[in-house]
Order: structure tokens, then C-alpha cells, then sequence
């Protein structure tokens, strides 16, 4: 009864055979930009209880800050760096897929379903760090992500139409799959030691969960450990490179892309409060404003003002990073530190954002100085990461940064002057704002919306010289390629203080 | 003085120049995939207000979606299309710039900030339709989107470097330019007039606004117009078929890429109503639980069931989302309005999640059952209109699908089950609920859990399929691409039953 299909089948030319694979198997690509996408909006999400905390108006901000704000802040960014590890490990993995049929696919809908949960059962955790239940949930959404990361290794290798092509052709893919599930089920097992040591100690639990931040290097150290006992050193050499390798370099396009998603939702974010306070409702308008709806708006003026300064802020610092990222080659880990603290920052922006438009005609205890301090530190950090990262890519010129950018590089001083916008103004709001009181959070706002016209004026700068020069060289050349580039060489190997002026 | 520094710059070989190129004209790749972000993210986030409508428990629950929710979802369907719209539009617009520089980007960077601020002016407009502020609010936004977007034009045509190659060879350049230019002022002219109006008589100004709908087609006729008086037809005929293309074909990619932001952003939408109520505070834990957390979980219990019951349902409908797109070849302009309905209507995922969620142990008026319809209702449109875009897709399949999606191709009927799933599931529950009263809260959201397993099995069954045959043809054939493909074709061409059941 077979047969004849049989036949029929053997009969489909090669071509077809070639189509058919891509019937059920997709490029990785879209999956992974899914995954990304949910990553950086769960880490960034998290800001909106802190931004939310009910503050007094008639109570002194800075205790406020120091004593509800805090802890709450604190668990934010250690949210933030555990879903953003999470995210590093869950690129890592993937990697090794070429292409995602369905199984990889629902697999990695489960692990989103999973890691979308863990910043609850952290924040739990932070809230309540002596209950053995938090801490055992906690584990169980660690075990439970490892597990199903474990399946997804397993599924590759049992189907390598679907791997990447240097794993495929690797003679010693056995040894980069247990590589790779000791790395996948490192966590799990440092989570169920948690949970099991956690109605003993806490302590003892805490030490095993704070260990997942090395269990890469565990992991290595393991393989290392286990390949001694086997034997077989050259083999695990192999694996500890590859693995150390998918370690460093987490690509660069992934982090482009996560990062975009935590600036796309803190920019929306912002607006969201608006949204949902600040349009009265027909009842409000009726009896608070007798029908006039200016007057209702106009009350709320101020949060349309910091709204459009915050949104200038983020914005602008996403374009410094889209230049900074233009500009390197590769991702180091610290590189990738520096580049999570600053996204960490940067999502503290609606928390500025709700402090600066709260305090508008009445203000104790100077509570409007201390919320633009609290912003500029906000943005300073922020924006002082985005140079470091910069700085650290100095030290490696040849691996990390295209030329251009390297010291004496036509860029390297525009590039610079990017970086060093930020960190300069809001370190200049913040000393203003503590030595003289003339500082009102409208002036704030407006000095973040001036920042932009900075920028643009420079640009104008810059494109005004090229077209100076240019006519001086040779009208003829106008408004070709070669001709602007000469120019915008002459321009950019100029010092920076010629640029920025 | 400029002497030495030309004579230096004319000696740099032509390689440096065209890395000189890329130091400050970067690949519009990136700004592209932030804007999608954002517009994806802006035209979702518009649910939390509808979600967030205070809803008293011993209310009927009916009564209160007719009379105090179903505006809200109106004017939230509305905004959803007005941000889709101006998302298109963006997409067309920016599709003549090959490569962005740093004017591109700020310009761009502005557009988006707009972007953000438009929910806000037609929220307040839906709420206060009767009132010539809102009108003039929301127009001066789109006057300003179009004035900015207009700029963007003027910019790239000034710089051929940074525009895309078909455009910037094609002869008649300046046609080209003025149908852009025209194309992008219609809605700004139509606003103005609204707002003009408006004193006058509301009905007139929103005449004026409902026309912004059909904005391209007005465009497109004034263009015919202009060049029928000025006597060029040839031309025009060229831009009005460029105009009409780059209408009709978003780019597939970006669709995915906008798609994928409403996604991720219901997916962790959900998640931030329960990390923002749901953990109890140090007090409640205190006095309320006498320190019980487990007690205080518990209590909360059916929210978390009903997360994960939403998250297994949008986390699906992207999956088959993905399938789906992964054979189309284009979206026409149908296919894009219902693909945004879908989105839309994913979008409500959010209100669903509230209303399932609240009715615990006290039950009124079948409130209950009714969140559950109202929940039904969602699903079932969501995936109705992905299945409709599959049928369009089918009027035109030579142009619209891959030939395995086609009538009598390999995957044609496996994907046509994919996409009935939803619609049968949803479409079933809620019968059942009209019909008996057994259905609880609990029971949809396992109704929910269970649908991945569905497709898990489903997925089973097609490969344990594919290992029999296989194993019967040719047992040394195993597990390489051409053996499984064979199988998988031999599967695909039987019929959806054999293969669902």
C-alpha cells in the first residue's frame, strides 16, 4: 500500500525537496525579535510600580525618596539586570538555531510565558526576603525557564535541519551539547539548592542564588572538571572556547534591538500616565471647571511640559546610542554592564517624569529642587554609562571600534561630543539647582527641550562648513558624494570645541 | 589658508571616501525598527485606560460594558487605527530613504514624539466631540506631523546620498518629490480647514477629519489634477503608479515588525496589573493574613490562573500570526486593515485579562459568565480576521501566498487548521456559556492553558507520522532533510481533519 507512494515520492526533484524545508521551518529571525522584544519591555515595565507609589505633596520628598522610594528603586534594577541576564542567556542559546520550526517556536513562547512571570515572583522575593515561599517560587521560575531551555537544546540537536551551520558541521557536537545543557541546567540545580536549604537558612539559600550571576563561569569550570575525569582535553577545550565565545560576544544587532524595545516603551510609557489622569472626565469638566475645558487642561499644563522635556531627553539618548552602536564593532561583557545599567537608567525616567509634573503651585520643603536633583542623577548616570561604554572600547581600538571612531579617527571627536552632552548638562542643572532657588521644574523642562535644538544647531553647524568649503573647492562637485565627504572629513578632524561652539 | 588642507583632501583614495560615507550616514534599518516600536507600543497602550475603568463587583456587569465601556472601546479601536494609519503612512514616506543622517533622525525622533502625544488629543476629542479646543488640539498635531514629515522630504531630496536608489535615478526626480510633498500636506490642509471650522459648525470640521481616511486617494487625484493642467501626463502617470505601489505594498517585514510590538506589549501588559496589585504589602501581610503569605497568594489565586490563561492565548496568536505571514509574499491594503483589526482586538486582550480575573467568590447578575463572552467575543474576532487575510490572500494566490500555502499545496491545509483553532474554540465556549451554567472563571482559563497543548499534540502526531513512514521507506535516510521533507509532504497533502484529530 506504501509503494506507490513511495514512488510517487522519490520522484520529487530536488528543487521542490529544498522548498519543502521551508514549509514548517522559519528563519529564527522574527522568533528571536519577538523574544527581544518581550525581554526589554518586561525589564523596563517594572519602573511603573516604583512611578506609581503614592507621594504626598504635603511630605518632605527627599525622606520620601530615601525611605518608600529606595527599596523599591533598588529591587527595579535588580530586576532589570535579572531579566537582562536572563535575556544574554536566552541569546546565547539560540545561537545554536538556525532556523525555528514549530516545537522551537512553542518552546520559546513557554520560556517568554515564564520569564514574564519572573519579575513578579522577584519582586515577591524582595519584598518579603525572610518567606521560604518566596524564595521557593522564585527557584521553581528558574527550574522550570532551565528545564525548558534544556528541551529546546535537546530538540536542536535531535533535528539539525534546524542548526547553526558551524555547530552542524562541528566533529564534536556531543560535547557542545552537554556544554551547552550543564551551562542550561547550571541554574536549576543552584535554585533547587536554594529551595531546599531555604526553611533551614535563609542565608544559605541566598548564597546559592546569588551564585547564579557566575553560573556561566561555573559552567565552564564544570565542563573543564568533567573532561578532566573523561579524559578528553582537546575536546573540552574546544567546548570552553565556544562556550566562552558565546559568552563575550552577544550580538550586536540583539542588543540594538533590546535596547530599542526599553527606549520604545519608556517613551510610550510617559504618556500612558497622561493619558489615564489627565483627560477630565465630562463630570469633572461640568462641575470643577464649569464646561472650560481649557481652564481644565491648563491646570494640568505642567505635565504637558515635562512630557514633551522627557520625551526629548529619551529620545536624544537614543539617538547618542544609535550613533555610539554605529560606531562599534563587537560587544564586550562589560561593555554589555555598562550598556543594562544605562537602559536600567534610562526606564527611570517615568519615575522623573511623575516628579517633576507633580509639584506645580504649592511646594514644601523644597520638594521641586529635590525632584529635578532626583532627574538629573537619573539622566546623568544614563547617559554617563553611554560614555563609558565608549571608554571601554577605547582600550580594545582594533577589536571593538570601527576605525573612524578611534582616537584621531575623522568621528572620534563628534562622537564624543555626543557622549558628552548629557553627562555635562544635567551635571550643570543639578549644581545650579542646589546653589541658587531660582530653579523652578518648568525652567527644567525647558532646558530639556532646548538639549535637542543643541544638538540641531550643531548639525547646522557642520552642514553650513561643508557647504562653505565646498563652494571654495569646486562648485562643479556640488552635492556629490565624494565632495561632502571631503568636506565632512575636513570638518570632523577638527577639535571638538570648533564643532560644538 | 584653505589651500594645503584641499590639496591634503584631495589626495585621500576613493576607498576612504566611501568609509567616510558610513561614519555619519548610517543604514535607516535601525530608526525604522524603533519607530515600529513605539507606533506598535502607542497604539496598544491605549487599552489600559479601558482596562483600568473602575468596575464595581455588585454591578451587572452587562449593563456597565454597554453603557460605560463600550465608548472607551470605541474611541480605543479608533485611536488603534488613526496611530495604525499614520504608521503606514510613516512606512511609505520613509521608504525613500535608503540610508538616515543625523537631521533624518532627529526629524525623525520629533515625528515620533508627536506620534506619542496624538492618543492623548483624540482621547480627548472622543471624550469632548462637541468641544472647538479638542478639534483644534488634534489638528495643530497632525498640521505639525505633516509640516515635520514635509521636511523630512525636502531633506533627502537636498541629499541624494541618503535616498534610495530607484528614486534617485529614476529622470523625472522633482515629479516624484511634489507627489510626496502633496501626499504629506493633504492631511495638514484637511486639518487646517477642520480646525478653521470648527467655531463655525463641529459637523463640517469633522467632515474635514473623516477625509484624512481617504487622504491617499485625495492625494492621488489632486496629483492627476495638477499635472493634467500643467500638461505633463507621462509623468504623473509614473507617480501616481509609484504613489499607488508604495501604498498598496508595505513592506511584509515591517508589518511583521509592528505586529510583533503589539504582541510583546499585551504579552507584558498583563503581567504589570498583577505586579502592581497583586503583591501584597508588608502591612496587608501583617494585619490582614497574620503573616501568611501563602494565605495572601492564595487569595489571589484565580488572577494568576488567568494570566497564564491570556498569556498561552497571545502568545499562540502570534504563533500563528507568525505562520501565517511566513507565507504571504504581500500584504495588500485590505490584508493590512484586517491584520490591524486583529491587532486591535489582541490589543483588548488586556480588558479581558481584568474582567476574568475580578469575579472571584461573589458572583452577580452571571457576571461571571459574561466577562467570559465578552472574553470570547475578543479571541474569536482577533483570530477571525487573521483567518481573513488568509482568505483574501487566497483570491490572489499568485501573487499574495508561497505555492505550498496555495490550494492543494503541501501546507495549505495545515495552516488553514492552525487558523481555525481559535475561531472554533472561542466560538464553542462561548456557546456553552449561553447554553449552561457550569462554566466558571476557572474552567476558560483552562480552556486556555489547554489550546498550546492542542497544538503540541497536534505537532506530535505530524512528526510521529513523518518517523513511521520514514522508517518504512528507507531506515538509512533517517533524520536528513530530503526523508523528513518527503514525510511532511505526504502528511500535509491529507486532509486537516486527519491531521487535527
Amino acid at each position: 500500500m506504501l509503494a506507490p507512494r513511495q514512488h510517487h515520492k522519490r520522484t520529487i526533484p530536488r528543487t521542490k525537496m529544498a522548498s519543502l524545508a521551508d514549509d514548517h521551518v522559519h528563519s529564527a529571525g522574527r522568533m528571536q525579535a519577538y523574544s527581544d522584544a518581550i525581554f526589554s519591555i518586561v525589564a523596563t515595565i517594572m519602573i511603573l510600580p516604583v512611578a506609581h507609589t503614592e507621594i504626598p505633596e504635603d511630605k518632605n520628598l527627599r525622606e520620601v525618596i530615601f525611605y518608600r522610594l529606595l527599596p523599591k528603586i533598588l529591587i527595579y534594577i535588580l530586576t532589570f539586570f535579572v531579566v537582562a541576564i536572563s535575556w544574554t542567556a536566552h541569546v546565547w542559546l539560540f545561537q545554536i538555531v538556525r532556523r525555528a520550526d514549530d516545537v522551537t517556536t512553542l518552546l520559546n513562547l513557554f520560556i517568554m510565558m515564564i520569564i514574564t512571570f519572573l519579575p513578579f515572583t522577584f519582586t515577591l522575593m524582595g519584598t518579603f526576603p525572610e518567606y521560604v515561599l518566596a524564595i521557593v517560587l522564585f527557584s521553581v521560575c528558574i527550574i522550570v525557564l532551565g528545564v525548558a531551555q534544556a528541551l529546546v537544546v535537546l530538540h536542536v540537536f535531535r533535528n539539525p535541519q534546524i542548526m547553526e551551520e558551524s555547530i552542524k558541521n562541528s566533529e564534536n557536537k556531543v560535547a557542545v551539547r552537554n556544554a551547552l545543557l550543564l551551562r542550561v541546567l547550571v541554574n536549576p540545580i543552584l535554585c533547587t539548592l536554594a529551595a531546599v536549604f531555604s526553611p533551614a537558612s535563609n542565608v544559605i539559600s541566598y548564597i546559592f542564588l546569588v551564585m547564579i550571576l557566575f553560573s556561566p563561569n561555573i559552567a565552564v569550570q564544570l565542563s573543564k572538571l568533567i573532561s578532566k575525569c573523561s579524559g578528553s582535553v582537546q575536546v573540552s577545550q574546544e567546548v570552553i572556547r565556544r562556550g566562552k565565545s558565546y559568552e563575550m560576544e552577544v550580538n550586536k544587532e540583539r542588543v540594538e534591538c533590546y535596547s530599542d524595545g526599553v527606549f520604545a516603551i519608556v517613551a510610550t510609557l510617559i504618556i500612558l500616565d497622561i493619558c489615564e489622569k489627565d483627560i477630565p472626565s465630562v463630570a469633572d469638566l461640568e462641575i470643577k471647571y464649569k464646561n472650560d475645558l481649557a481652564a481644565a487642561l491648563n491646570h494640568d499644563s505642567s505635565v504637558f511640559l515635562a512630557y514633551f522635556g522627557t520625551f526629548a531627553t529619551v529620545g536624544l539618548l537614543w539617538y547618542i546610542h544609535h550613533s555610539l552602536y554605529h560606531h562599534l564593532k563587537r560587544t564586550s561583557r562589560l561593555m554589555a554592564m555598562f550598556n543594562n545599567f544605562s537602559l536600567a537608567m534610562i526606564g527611570g525616567m517615568p519615575l522623573a517624569f511623575q516628579l517633576t509634573s507633580m509639584y506645580k503651585d504649592t511646594d514644601f520643603y523644597n520638594n521641586e529642587r529635590v525632584a529635578i536633583q532626583l532627574s538629573c542623577v537619573i539622566i546623568f548616570l544614563a547617559s554617563i554609562s553611554q560614555l563609558a561604554i565608549f571608554v571601554t572600547a577605547l582600550f580594545r581600538p582594533d577589536q571593538d571600534l570601527t576605525d573612524s571612531a578611534r582616537v584621531g579617527g575623522r568621528s572620534h571627536y563628534y562622537l564624543l561630543v555626543k557622549l558628552l552632552v548629557y553627562p555635562t548638562v544635567s551635571m550643570t542643572i543639578y549644581v545650579i539647582s542646589l546653589t541658587s532657588d531660582v530653579l523652578s521644574v518648568e525652567a527644567f523642562h525647558v532646558a530639556q527641550l532646548g538639549t535637542p535644538v543643541l544638538f540641531f544647531i550643531l548639525w547646522l553647524i557642520v552642514i553650513q562648513i561643508q557647504r562653505n568649503v565646498q563652494d571654495v573647492l569646486n562648485p562643479e562637485e556640488n552635492s556629490t558624494q565624494e565632495g561632502s565627504n571631503n568636506e565632512e572629513q575636513a570638518l570632523l578632524t577638527a577639535p571638538p570645541e570648533n564643532i560644538a561652539c
